[in-house]
């Protein structure tokens, strides 16, 4: 390829400043030993890519968002053996060292190379982003707002050559973080009860996990009741507002269920949601899930809500290890066995991002792809 | 016998009002329908005891206490076909009666019918005791603290026969409760590190659990380094004092072990325990297990603990099903499985049942037994 070895310059979406996006050129240097460089082909926006635009996520200005993605490689660094050139791939928020205690326990999948992120740098300390002459930080290793992107390589997974970018692109997060809640996390078991709390992308792919799993009953609960229409069409089997009635929403669930459900999962990030996801739970054998984004805040829940053996677990990335679990959901999704379609509502260049980030927050879109 | 369907007039401890424990000439009625009337062999005293006592759990006055049992069956009352007199048994704080939700499902053991005890007397809403003419509050549907006793039968669980009962009352509740924490709730796998903070009765049973399971490491956490003795007698690979460092708790253990415990037990029941031993959890496939009693407290907990892939479990009576599992452990203590001996460290005669108690408070006494 001519772009080999050299700097390229191309459009991302830039935040300045909290609450402020804008498309810009900018330059992307060839990637270093261990880096991917990657042309970015689709996109989607996510309920914690809202949270860093927002800087709820702790970033550092200026940097790109964006982390469920996927593209073809287009260049390797030194020492990189797992993609190559012309190998499509997905951009991974939880990459997969391999080496670390998460990666080398069966039942671990955050893996510790996570803290990379955490320097919003590459490895070796410098950015391969500039814009207008000035560094532009990175975001969760991935920052797919980008025509072009570098990546370590443990944050990329091939995936199935035939694979429709425009759609697997979910694999990258929400999709596997919902679905993997439901079968790796929960282990929700043949003919249970699950309720789910919170209807976007992600609590839709816990619905299709539940049902993928055999659950017999899947309640699903959100406020806005536009929302009911797709999680029937995914799964559902009874849909409920809270604020349709006077009583709390785990009392409200005990009435329909008479012993609490088998399962529950929290999709939203709220304490009190969490709190009350538990308590719906069987009191003996129940396990909530929490699915949704808890970081920076306290969780305040009445020991009693345990004393009788409930168990309150948390999950990111659906407990898939990275790069082996998105790469086996693409083959699942080309083997027609997860579906993926429903998910994707809308679809907007990439040159109109502030729209699709506008989009989201209407509940109107489950997930717009952008196309890069 | 010569008592058969008479009232029977004995020696019990009474709680009049909190912290007063007196022995009294009670009136013990003969066992109803589904009910078995037991002669008391021996009675220890528990943490949760020592909280009703308190009043910090909630009773109703008076009553007499005690939940952790030994007898032999004297009479029984219409329709009752699992135990018989002469039987030996054991007293249940959590039933099994094998109907409701919990007792069906593979992965519950709080029975429903638990709530039998809130009420504080039998299933007919009356008592079995009085005292001084007047009714006397049953407690948890055992009260043992008496040298006659009328429980349900779901409550009752036959033994073999040849079972030392001076011994084996522990199975009643502190050693099952420990013990199952470790081998059922949180699974314990072989190789693997744990952490139990707490080491009276119950904690040491954790950490018998956990030898039993194969953990290669085992911490055990007090203040009271007059305990780690026994620790070390019954597993404990190493015994850390929280008051012997600055940083906190979870800190220490996490520089110990590189990366935190597998498995982590709070055997205390404050909350702020519980959630440093969250803490102390791998952060991605770490398990903290509650066996201190938490009811009637807020936990406090950072969301971000759960972020990344930890669970906190409740765990009652060690996820045993009362009945079947109190039985087993008894046969298994018989087949010299499990060592019941070196945790009871003293005998009293139950007329001195206030010494025991303040034994008890002081840390010196791991389990006293009480020979009615």
């Amino acid at each position: 390829m001519d772009t080999l070895g050299k700097t390229i310059t191309c459009l991302a979406a830039i935040a300045w400043k909290k609450n402020s996006l804008s498309l810009e050129k900018v330059e992307v240097e060839p990637p270093k030993a261990g880096e991917v460089r990657i042309k970015m082909i689709s996109t989607g926006i996510c309920g914690s890519d809202d949270h860093t635009i927002k800087g709820i996520i702790l970033v550092k200005y200026p940097f790109i968002p964006g982390h469920e993605g996927a593209g073809i490689v287009e260049s390797i660094g030194e020492g990189v053996s797992s993609v190559k050139p012309g190998d499509k791939v997905l951009t991974l928020a939880v990459p997969q060292c391999r080496e670390c205690s998460a990666c080398l326990h069966p039942k671990g999948n955050f893996c510790e190379k996570q803290e990379l992120g955490e320097t919003h740098l590459m490895s070796d300390g410098t950015s391969r982003f500039t814009c207008k002459g000035k560094p532009v930080y990175h975001f969760g290793n991935t920052s797919t707002f980008s025509e072009y992107t570098v990546m370590n390589e443990i944050s990329v997974t091939k995936i199935d050559a035939a694979a429709p970018l425009e759609k697997v692109f979910l694999v990258s997060c929400g999709f596997s973080t919902g679905y993997g809640g439901a079968i790796n996390t929960a282990k929700v078991t043949p003919g249970s009860t699950c309720a789910v709390f919170g209807l976007g992308g992600v609590g839709l792919s816990v619905i299709m996990g539940c049902k993928a799993a055999g659950a017999a009953r899947i309640i699903a609960v959100d406020v806005n009741k536009d929302k009911f229409e797709k999680a029937k069409e995914v799964g559902a089997t009874e849909c409920i507002n809270p604020q349709d009635y006077e009583k709390p929403i785990q009392e409200v669930l005990f009435d329909l269920t008479g012993d609490g459900v088998d399962f529950s999962f929290e999709v939203i990030g709220n304490p009190e949601t969490v709190a009350a996801a538990l308590a719906s739970c069987h009191e003996s054998h129940g396990v909530c899930v929490i699915i949704g984004l808890v970081v920076g805040v306290q969780l305040n829940i009445s020991g009693h809500l345990f004393f009788s053996g409930r168990t309150l677990k948390g999950s990111v990335y659906g407990g898939w290890k990275g790069r082996d679990g998105a790469s086996k959901l693409v083959s699942d999704y080309m083997a027609k066995k997860i579906n993926l379609d429903a998910l994707i509502t809308h679809t907007l260049n990439f040159d109109k991002i502030n729209e699709a980030v506008e989009l989201m927050k209407t509940g109107k879109c489950v997930r717009c792809v952008l196309l890069l």
